[in-house]
């Protein structure tokens, strides 16, 4: 455990606060990890929603970045970064028509799992001012979300979709989320290894076969640093690095002193001796579980006696352990905590406070929040 | 089930829709609950966030509004609603300066459970032009949240505060969330009926002993019909029942048909024969759970074979059953999904879509969303 973080007492509580200067540091280890294994870093942009941070990651060496939504893409864009993944098949017409505006602004890549909204997207792209568009295939390789199944189904699907005209098929994409179920570190690099191995394959079928695949991307944070390893890999596209969480904490892919964000709370309330209340709940936190398994909502800092045990919308319910230093909280008292997952806590924030020396020096809106369309 | 609800291809999805006509009834319902029972009616405003519909419970009925936190209190005031109850304790000189502030518009009954937040917010009114102000005291009726016992230990807490000048202790609140880990509806009845006999039972301790108690206020939408029906109860705060949501069913309080708000959504892949992604995850959702129990996140209307297995952040994973009639969805459909849990599901949006008789008649801005502080 590093120093306790400063309790600003000129802020309100909950705040979303960030050492910038571990942020600064998990940017220029991850762009250093991608240099050394001489792949690109395309940063997930969904954990921050912020061009600020975006350019910060632009400028500590990243290619790019990713975005899922097209709102996200839109405010990226209007923050003049232009090299951009939409990680997100888009599909309907309003979406199709704000994509076409979009390609006008932009040489977006694109990304789709299906024929059927890829003949419609294509529709847009020939549409914009553009005409044509960059796609990466999105690839099954064990999440089960979106995606075909590595091998001849992406392969055919890949083919299809690149005699469409105005699509130009120049990339496989996969998210390994499926790493997270991993039991031992052996295991979770394994899985990623595999995983990003199957990609990699998949892009070999498809140049013997005539599609010029240029850019195999893989993308998760507790994967990457094997991900990046796999010959064939062409970048990776972590998001969740740039700040860090518990669950990161737990997939052996950080330590706690990695940890940027941290959410800053106040006891409202000491109704038991076993229990004390704070003013952050699901509203800061979100409800995602905790990948230990063990139902709790974040890991409080300096405090190893205190489990944040359960969230209702407004109050964070702590359980205390009288026989540990530090449990007797007093009504007033302010506390460092790591959420389970990270991205959906800063959805639910207007702002972040990054500080630096212990004091705030930067308000960092987080313009992409709630941009789900 | 009723009708099919409508498709609205003149909106973009995600969208939360509100169904006017079903919110209307809902209001209707519980304003004549509370009228048949003698009580008031101070419905949670933390629902809908929304001072539109805060407008449209008063005029149906209600006596005042609850809020949790200062900051939808302010956008409350804004809005011109003056009877207000700020059910959570404020804690902090940032916030005691806007409790203070807040004070001077609108006298807003406040709600503690110790005596050292006691102390300081009373510090707060004395400052502000009101220089006094009315008080409930928090009881833990079984949640094991906020509050202390009834009985003796909220007795002597409540006279404690009742001596602190600017402060009059003038009721007794609770909110009985526990109700919901009932299993069957008569434990549920008889749990929430326990719970608020307590709340009434400490009252009149309280007035033997001098304190004059004018208000026994507990609050739960699921509990709402039996609290109301406890003699010496005075008002109730049930918050969800204006949308009403999944859990709401699933605690035998509403039908599907009493369902106000749904998640339209659209199919977005067809990866595989048993599942397809929708463009809706937890950040439209939230990843609240089902109290079933079944790891599911809402009720897909009008498709039997069809359930909301997983949420990733910007996707919904439904897990098809090809033996159902409907679970052969295509790229571009839509469907409605009530959301497990409304209140966050709202939190996470900046705007709802009000439609009657088919057609999408209101905007209406979810002012409060994000005000935890």
């Amino acid at each position: 455990m590093g120093v306790p973080r400063p309790l600003f007492e000129e802020l309100e509580t909950p705040a979303l606060v960030i050492d910038l200067g571990i942020m600064e540091r998990n940017l220029q280890r991850m762009a250093a990890l991608a240099r050394q294994a001489g792949v690109g870093l395309r940063p997930h942009a969904k954990t921050h929603k912020s061009p600020w941070i975006a350019h910060q990651q632009l400028r500590a060496g990243a290619i790019g970045i990713t975005v899922a939504k097209l709102g996200e893409a839109e405010v990226m864009v209007e923050a003049g970064i232009t090299d951009i993944l939409l990680a997100y098949p888009i599909v309907g017409e309003q979406k199709l028509r704000r994509l076409e505006r979009l390609l006008d602004d932009a040489d977006v890549i694109l990304s789709v799992d299906s024929a059927e909204a890829a003949e419609a997207m294509a529709q847009a792209v020939r549409r914009s001012g553009r005409r044509r568009a960059r796609v990466f295939i999105d690839v099954d390789t064990g999440l089960r979300r979106m995606g075909l199944a590595p091998g001849m189904p992406t392969v055919e699907l890949a083919e299809r979709i690149a005699r469409v005209p105005g699509l130009e098929v120049v990339g496989l994409m996969s998210h390994a989320g499926h790493v997270s179920a991993a039991r031992t570190p052996e295991e979770l690099a394994e899985t990623a290894r595999r995983a990003a191995q199957a990609l990699v394959e998949t892009a070999e079928i498809l140049r013997r076969r005539g599609v010029r695949i240029e850019h195999v991307s893989p993308g998760s944070t507790p994967a990457a640093r094997f991900e990046a390893q796999v010959p064939g890999v062409t970048e990776i596209r972590p998001g969740t690095y740039v700040f860090n969480d518990r669950n990161t904490v737990d997939r052996w892919a950080c330590t706690e002193d990695d940890c940027a964000l941290t959410v800053l709370a106040t006891v409202v309330s000491r109704p038991a001796p076993d229990r004390a209340i704070i003013d952050a709940g699901s509203k800061v936190f979100s409800s995602d579980p905790s990948v230990r398994g063990d139902g709790t909502f974040g890991l409080v800092l300096d405090r190893p006696g205190v489990r944040l045990q359960r969230l209702s919308e407004e109050h964070g319910i702590l359980v205390l352990d009288p026989a540990e230093a530090g449990a007797d909280l007093q009504v007033g008292e302010r506390l460092h905590i790591v959420p389970n997952h990270v991205c959906p806590a800063v959805n639910l924030s207007d702002v972040l406070y990054g500080y630096r020396d212990g004091r705030v020096v930067r308000e960092i809106p987080v313009v992409a929040r709630g941009k789900y369309k």
